[in-house]
């Protein structure tokens, strides 16, 4: 078992990560506790509940099981959430688990985050892209109108990440996951990008998914050490971002993954530093290594005006500028404030090679 | 103007408090802000929301307004607030104004705290009471199951305290926030105490009521600059409310104000105390103090059994047990866990005083 500490704001914490580490969650909590709240979904509930309510003895343990998937990041979720931790008698002292995913950390953190004004919490991610929204500290729910528009910033008190858990993780998962590696390695690790170019998602091991994971996690680790906040340096972590969140909302959550629509939008931000900077960062090789683990590329039907419009609402924008991370060179992002006609025209010729290179 | 400095765990923010200084909001702002938005309820609105709303040039100023009472701390008006500050298009880079009392401001500073993880809000109480909820940084909205259950700590940038603001407040009002100024009294000012003792509710001036409240306020901040998120400390501002708490949720917010019903549980606090450490803490002129300002103190028909149940569903219960402040000796406060049986001893015969206090 390998440990990563991670310095928030309010306090230190470490990332495990190994093999079968679920089993250990008690000795590895930092005291212990009357009582604990799993907040896990219906589907990984099935798969990893059981091993981990076992695994805590002399706590009062309860669990509260939301469906997977992301409507469950919803006001109405949250509230139910809480009326189970009242009802479980939860108090201050309490323990709240996300066992799960992205979904059920977003929302599971943010329950504990507001519990009678925050009460301490654990991730235990099960995805691969878990590995990103576990650490940092940013738990949110969604607002009809957009992604993640209510939350806090609010660290876990220990993160455990049990590898184990990513065999029964779908393909699909795994390319989500996986994006956001990429995208970490283009920002700050040249290394990570070759190695994980040289990869091919059905047949990768645990041994190397933890090289993978924990080269990933501490690169997150680096950057929202210096800015929690996401006032500068942070903000370099979206790239990819700007365009993605507009095609996963424009497409509808759950038609594509969060990690595939970002991995599409890496790929448009790279192809616009070449551009911008002419240097060559391989998007031609991106693109390949994305087409031979069957990442969806195809934007033929996608409206580009109404993708222009949801990348305004980004939370991101101010005063409704779209904000943009490109890289000047490799390892050395930059956050550009980009025209609506500018962008416009990127983003028409980005679909047009799309095309062009799925023709060939 | 007289200005207090509150040192939280995040930042520095001054109070203001003076006459008519509501005018002067735009110069006290720290910086500009291209978009404001002021929540504020219908009955302040009419009064003192333009005052406000002028007084802020180069900004663009929304305003969003709920209902009066304790029923806008809910999990609906939250909602509808994040739905108006979207409508309204703020980003982060954005300010919200919290212009009323302890609802307002508890509501306001909650959707702040969580608007996009967090955006500036400045406190601009207009209560009495609100002294003592504008100050340390709590915010929250209420459960059906309990009041303030889901919230954050999450410090203004800014209180702007307008005491002339003062003058449209109703008598149980005054009393409600007064008894929070004796509270303060009685944990840390015995001079203090003995001001507020001559006071009549009806008389007192703005130069007296600047006084008063900037006491209280100092109490407050010196109290949770040391625990701002209650670990210690802290717990002693609840000198009265564990009691309070349970009388006010008993008779139905709205039939007896916050205020009020604190008053009652301090005054029984103080004779536990009296009682506990054979010490006299002047019970009976506090005793008189309130009949002469026409506190509600009548208890004939309140369900001790139900009093006890609900102080064990308090947030400030660890494991079902009750926690109480009470005074060794004056200024002097101590935390203790008290057994039901003998709580409700002590409630038995301070009910049965209160009786015979009143057949004199």
């Amino acid at each position: 078992m390998d440990s990563i500490l991670i310095h928030a704001n309010t306090h230190t914490y470490p990332v495990y990560i190994g093999e079968n580490i679920r089993f250990q969650l008690q000795e590895l909590l930092p005291k212990s506790y009357d009582s604990i709240l799993i907040i896990t979904d219906d589907h990984v509930a099935r798969l990893y509940l059981d091993d981990l309510s076992n695994s805590l003895e002399g706590s009062s343990v309860h669990t509260a099981i939301i469906p997977a998937g992301e409507q469950s990041k919803s006001i109405h979720s949250f509230y139910e959430l809480h009326s189970q931790a009242i009802r479980y008698g939860l108090d201050r002292s309490s323990l709240i688990i996300a066992l799960g995913g992205g979904v059920v950390g977003d929302v599971a953190g943010f329950v504990a985050a507001t519990y009678m004004r925050g009460i301490d919490f654990v991730q235990v991610p099960t995805t691969v892209l878990a590995h990103d929204s576990s650490v940092g500290g940013k738990v949110a729910i969604n607002h009809e109108s957009g992604k993640n528009l209510i939350g806090n910033f609010y660290s876990p008190i220990m993160v455990l990440y049990d590898v184990s858990t990513l065999h029964t993780l779908p393909l699909k998962e795994l390319r989500s996951g996986y994006a956001e590696i990429m995208k970490e390695a283009f920002l700050a690790d040249e290394k990570l990008l070759w190695d994980v170019m040289e990869l091919d998602l059905t047949h990768n091991d645990n041994y190397e998914r933890i090289r993978h994971l924990e080269k990933g996690i501490q690169i997150k680790a680096n950057t929202v050490e210096q800015d929690e906040k996401e006032a500068g340096k942070r903000k370099f972590l979206n790239l990819g971002h700007t365009l993605g969140h507009a095609i996963e909302a424009e497409l509808g959550y759950g038609s594509i993954t969060h990690g595939e629509a970002v991995a599409i939008g890496l790929l448009f931000a790279i192809d616009v530093s070449e551009k911008e900077y002419a240097i060559n960062l391989h998007a031609d090789k991106l693109f390949t290594w994305l087409t031979n683990n069957h990442y969806p590329l195809n934007m033929d039907n996608v409206c580009i005006e109404a993708l222009l419009k949801r990348m305004k609402m980004d939370k991101k924008a101010t005063n409704q500028r779209i904000q943009m991370v490109l890289l000047e060179e490799m390892s050395k992002p930059v956050l550009i404030e980009i025209e609506d006609t500018t962008l416009r025209s990127y983003i028409e010729s980005f679909f047009a090679k799309l095309q062009n290179w799925y023709g060939h």
